[in-house]
């Protein structure tokens, strides 16, 4: 019974036909309750209620679009999201241009968060991986990308049944944050 | 019960005195069973045995060793540690000096065998985190450093409680490969 | 005859006393014309007219500022930098709190404009290197932070007294951008 | 009159495919020196003797190989290429298998180094880009895999047609070590 978020930002529309394939996949699994909300309509609220959040953003110079980069800066929620799972997406402009680092930069802020992220060590397809999250060369179009999009749906899907994970010792509230300055001795 | 592997390399030392403190931490939390093992020592069957990893190298040229990647290169259980957990640790010459890059091509190397892989959201100290991994400037020797150490192998250990996750449906038995290339249609 | 762009987004004011160290780096090579501007403050032209860039920001969720990144891709000039060259700098709230995965994507950004990205392979002070960018907890405020600092902006300096590299060939007026999809054969 | 090394490792020989094709490229820049080694007939003396390098390895396990690792941390030149050009190349067993993040390990070494690392904006074909190395999913077979890895080298020839970088002062023989720790005030 896991819930996933699927959760970007799309200025082109490749980057949404993309959560809807990685959507897709999630659906598939049985009892899997999902929401896939553009950075517009999504607020902090939904990052703390998933076990398990997919965020796809389209390449911008080789990253994520600011637009997600600021999603996250303020959606006010750090510290309440430890031990939920995450996956990445991204379209590129053409081989090689970058989606892999937008994958792992959109990584780098989910660990940031608390997440456990991950890939995927199957194949979606004849040559067609996802180790590190599910990237496109514009459009998902081939039968690779589209399959890529809905195996990374699916794999986090499977990951969340048992819901997220609980990093916390009982009576713990969120991160220690150790913010006096310890005396000298 | 979870069971925890603390794999590193170690030159000088210090890498191995890090990994010392990291099971002392994965340790301290009740019935968490913890090998703590230098690539020396460890084979393809500890990583497979273990729910989550702990994985630590120095920073030789702002990555990791060659020869923690030899290991994993050939330890032969690609295909046979989907779901399990990672962190990872490393030591580094000087401030700034790539450790926190070795710690990313550590991660990067666990997520391509399938773990899911954390950083730490706490702070260890008064100005110490571990969101990517812990690190340290040579030795560890200031208390933050050995917190974080500690810090880093407790949440581990506590996120595997549950053991390894199941990212895989019934009757699979490993990652789909797709060798076959398709047939044009 | 160098020129040097130190640009920078700070938001508590440390990202900015790095940025007034950098530049004391960069003068003090004879002959450098130094420009020191938060992204408030500079436009797309002072990227054009540097031959070498010190690009910094606070470290916010492990990455650099939404602000930084916006500016970058609302610049517009995308094209016109080839063969400059950049470096990076980011203050952190804590030790291994993201600040080198924070200039690892300014650089990628710059590599994305067409620049040569460097480091520093001399250390600035006993135990602080900045092989991939300078980086500091909180404010720049131990001998060594401002001596990294400083040594970033005079070896950025040094190797722009040529001026920028040229990668085009005579008659190139800029990248080639293969609009057209090719005729299948 | 630049001096190119291109220096690869190769196991299935799709990597020196590349290696070859970036060297077509680079022999295409009128007065430029070529050397093609791999890593096992280079020394450390080719890094020194070389005014730029494009490094090539397999992705393997979303890294580079553990031989061309071995062999940076081995060469004994470090300290003696500062201001040296580097690009990168890689080849994957799939789409999104982790080349890119090959290409970023490399040139995080050759930046140890001291290299200015640089990708190219440049598309090479229609939808082929190599912003941050060149990348192919197993043999370059495509045009646009084959252009990519010409493109690569080319840009690197006429990058260094005026040689190297000077990043040091008049004076100076190499990296400044700090190696004393300074006497508290």
């Amino acid at each position: 019974m896991g819930k996933v978020l699927v959760l970007y930002d799309s200025h082109t529309g490749n980057t949404k036909r993309m959560a809807e394939h990685v959507a897709e996949g999630a659906q598939a699994v049985p009892g899997t309750e999902v929401r896939t909300l553009s950075i517009g309509e999504a607020t902090g609220t939904d990052l703390v209620w998933c076990d398990g959040a997919a965020v796809g953003s389209p390449t911008h110079m080789g990253q994520p679009s600011w637009q997600i980069k600021k999603w996250f800066d303020e959606c006010g929620v750090w510290g309440q999201t430890d031990g939920r799972l995450g996956v990445a997406f991204s379209s590129e402009g053409g081989h090689a241009g970058g989606a892999m680092l937008t994958c792992m930069s959109l990584l780098q802020i989910l660990m940031n968060f608390g997440f456990l992220v991950m890939g995927v060590t199957d194949y979606a397809w004849y040559c067609y991986t996802l180790h590190y999250g599910a990237t496109t060369v514009r459009e998902p179009r081939q039968p690779g990308d589209i399959a890529a999009c809905r195996e990374l749906g699916k794999r986090l899907a499977l990951a969340v049944r048992q819901g997220a994970i609980d990093v916390r010792e009982p009576g713990e509230n969120g991160p220690n944050l150790h913010l006096e300055k310890p005396k000298a001795v």
